[in-house]
């Protein structure tokens, strides 16, 4: 019956994609004891000038480092 | 005033996206009572990587099929 | 497999978000001919504090009219 | 970074919903190599006449189970 | 057009919520030359429960302060 | 603290998409009394075939203009 939107920078290779929907899953059965079955995980991509935190975007965040 | 925010997966044509979007539409708007005019379908189409049931994303549930 | 979230304003009783729920699951599945199990509709409502256009909340619309 | 929005219907209590968070924390932070301190994740407790799948809610599901 | 859904911990009051709305729906208007009827901002409040970073819920940061 | 998910038609350009994200930062910073540093504004791009009004796409309104 859950269903988490998880919203991550853009970039991540599929595998990494699929160890995170796999890992979440996972703790979303294991601590609601829900049916894996009836967990749903949607993964929302953004990309680095789109996401800001204190105004600042990913992509002016790298250039800063 | 309603806003529908409609998650699919990816791979629909316009056509379809628009069938659908009308057909909410209307569905909300008789339901509801609702003007049409005040009624925002925004649909957002899901990668077949990002998206998973029971962990197991669309990709590989196709495979199995 | 469709998701959708859908803002209404909160006062609707049970009976008319039941019948939103149902139009809406009949749309989807007519429109995108998706099995009506797959589908998923989740109702978020918003009070009338909560939710502006144009900066003006459906409170203070309601004080206007 | 990654920001979780996790739909979950109203009615767990407080350890449960701890223990979904840490456990949701643990997982993204694991599979991202994310630094535990730039995960959020939200909660969202829906209730059962608000949530339905194949246009039945949780609240008419539970009369028929 | 624009559609803000933005997410606040609960407990601020009427007056702070308006002063958002009016502030961002303005933010919005101004940097991308939207009309002000056209832009929607819409509130989320999380409980304190509810909303964790790096693991620890806002109640439970409120504790250790 | 503040999450603004700020869903925009597709087609600003990056230094439209950084104005729009600085000011609706100040904004919640300056109505909430809240540090910039907590701030999150996330911009969800939508494409003219997923966004309607009245079930009137984007792509069409144009069309009509």
């Amino acid at each position: 019956m859950p269903i988490a939107h998880i919203h991550i920078l853009e970039g991540r290779d599929r595998s990494q994609k699929k160890k995170l929907i796999e890992e979440v899953t996972k703790a979303i059965s294991s601590s609601l004891q829900s049916e894996r079955g009836k967990i749903k995980v949607l993964l929302h991509e953004v990309s680095e000038d789109n996401w800001a935190t204190a105004g600042v975007t990913k992509r002016e965040e790298k250039i800063v480092d």
